[in-house]
């Protein structure tokens, strides 16, 4: 072989991915056949899966009947797999995500199972802990078969729908992670009537999001039942949930799904709540952040001129309809100060160039790349006296 | 919505990878564009790139001026992106991962340096250290385009060019890792010439294995050229690595890429090659395990009437012709007692069902999903007398 010569071999191939969401109530009653459905739809290979599930322990202080449903249901309703008794109960919450010792004893339960690639990992809770353990399930053995059931509106109608998981790591949000579609979601709605007011409220942020940049028609519909959805009416929420999942998974589908690009168009108002979930120390829940982040993009795509006086005020209304709020106490006292390094981290996080969506109307967005400081600060300014 | 019905939505997608392995030599002299003209393929997207270059400190230790040389063919040759300064030296080896501590330490470099997603990382050296870098970057930020360089046989045929990483975990050998594609690969035959004989020859048992079950006239060239290659004959290894990869290339371009199933022919003679690692502390090199595990499948073969005497010797005797011995003293010890021990190992490690691939000739694998203990352990002791 000469110096500079070389020969090439390409490597190109495609991987197919394919998961199903249901969308059910009471996954555990006996009568209910979804999940044995599911279980029945599952190629057997002659080898016996086994399944392990996790659970968030604040679903277990409400529902203290559901480790013995489970158990029911597996014994009576599934004969293909078989439950391991020990369900595991582990703390959900961000902090789930931040302490690494979490994490570990997840993938020490796997091991310590004998859970296979083959086998399956259940986990039932809010977004951080199936990112927590999805994350687990991802890297042992190279990825072991999961199944998600959110409980959290949040969880059930974005994150819990997706194909991501991660934790955080040296004290970065989502620092770890990998790109791992689940092979099923279960979204179960008497999950969300034992939300408290605040978790409620907080996922309905997604729903905002997604509307704005996809879907003007169901930016009608969150503006006509936002009282109901106020009013805690379980069946308006069912709705919101279906759509904005669905909506969510479109977008997944027909775009990047383990996003090689730079842009993200489902991160549209994230950049900033990223900083600020960080700055209250994650005593604002990631949707109300999120809801702080779209009032401020909003807003300076009025003052750029992009976006007309009537459908910005529409926008801020639904948000505070909802009862979101924007007069945080830590975005008085320094918020203005992060804008410029929120936007440099989040340009980080996502790598390449910084690729940000802004709206030129309701459903409409538009791709920029740098934002104006001064207009940037009036928009801030803007939310604050909101 | 009813109780037992329920609503579903089905998110199927493709994702489409691609890299491409280059053959080369003197990959960082500066006449060599090789490198340079990857980069200039690369897309660029108006944000400046880094590349973050990790280093088996036993390639260092033979080739002191390859640090220098490094920095040098970035500094002249390439402009797209920019290399972090401080290479980073690390302890290559089994042992690199198992010992948590470098991994973390590897992630921590990913952090300290800012390496985004969108930026490079760059690890030059043997499979382990190929696998615990590959691993960290593939879980950090999601994923890090990662360049491979690697520097023996084994890697450069076989683990290197595939879409795999990993660490040991719990004691495990691969407990932790995941399936993703590098964004290039780099074979550079210099580096071969400084192996010592065991390196060298050890890589070459895959090369074998890769003809028994995809390429007879391959084996053929085997038989042929193996006097040459004992006597380290460069031309002739640089032909064994481009067929040897191209073979594992082909095989997961057509196959299932990600390992979705059961199958895994590709394993052939690793059911009892990784327990054998295992059982010698690792003293017993990869391929020299693989060797055994390929001569015993081999004698199993034949005694099940599946392969005739005249092709069990053929591939024998070129084991053995290429350096390979089976008389480890371990082997004679205790080897007999952990094949079934091994073979659930492996069930396990797989998942599902367990699937071997045996021979019914040279370059016609046969599919098993069991093997008889009392042929079995006939093989063994015919391979421990050999």
């Amino acid at each position: 072989m000469k110096e500079q010569s070389h020969q090439i071999i390409r490597s190109e191939f495609q991987v197919f991915y394919q998961y199903e969401v249901f969308f059910t109530k009471n996954l555990f009653s006996l009568e209910n056949k979804t999940l044995c459905e599911f279980f029945e739809s599952q190629p057997l290979d002659g080898s016996k899966k086994k399944i392990l599930v996790f659970i968030d322990e604040s679903i277990v202080s409400h529902q203290i009947q559901l480790l013995e449903s489970i158990r029911r249901y597996f014994d009576l309703n599934i004969k293909s797999v078989q439950l391991i008794n020990d369900l595991i109960v582990i703390p959900g919450g961000e902090s789930s995500k931040n302490q690494n010792e979490h994490w570990e004893s997840v993938v020490s339960s796997i091991n310590q199972f004998g859970i296979d690639r083959h086998s399956y990992i259940m986990v039932i809770g809010g977004g951080a802990i199936l990112d927590m353990v999805g994350y687990a399930a991802a890297v042992s053995h190279r990825g072991i078969r999961l199944i998600r059931i959110p409980t959290t509106v949040l969880s059930q109608n974005d994150s819990g729908v997706g194909v991501k998981n991660s934790i955080n790591y040296l004290g970065k949000k989502n620092f770890l992670g990998t790109f791992a579609p689940p092979v099923a979601v279960f979204n179960d709605s008497s999950f969300l009537t034992s939300l408290d007011d605040r978790d409620w409220r907080s996922g309905m942020a997604e729903a905002v999001k997604v509307s704005l940049i996809k879907d003007p028609i169901f930016f009608e519909w969150l503006e006509t039942n936002s009282p109901a959805l106020v009013k805690r009416d379980l069946e308006a929420m069912e709705y919101l949930v279906f759509t904005c999942a669905k909506l969510h998974i479109e977008h997944i589908k027909s775009g990047d799904p383990f996003e090689f690009g730079s842009s993200r168009p489902l991160d549209f108002g994230h950049w900033f709540a990223h900083k600020l979930e960080f700055l209250s120390g994650f005593t604002i829940r990631h949707g109300e952040a999120v809801a702080v982040g779209l009032a401020l993009d909003t807003l300076y795509s009025f003052l750029c001129g992009d976006l007309n006086e009537g459908e910005c005020s529409r926008i801020l209304n639904l948000l505070k309809s909802l009862g979101f709020q924007f007069d945080h106490s830590i975005l008085r006292e320094n918020g203005k100060d992060h804008l410029q390094i929120a936007l440099e981290e989040f340009r980080e996080h996502l790598g390449g160039k910084l690729t940000l969506l802004m709206l030129s109307g309701i459903g409409r967005p538009k791709e920029i790349h740098s934002m104006d400081a001064n207009l940037l600060e009036s928009a801030f300014l803007h939310l604050v006296r909101i």
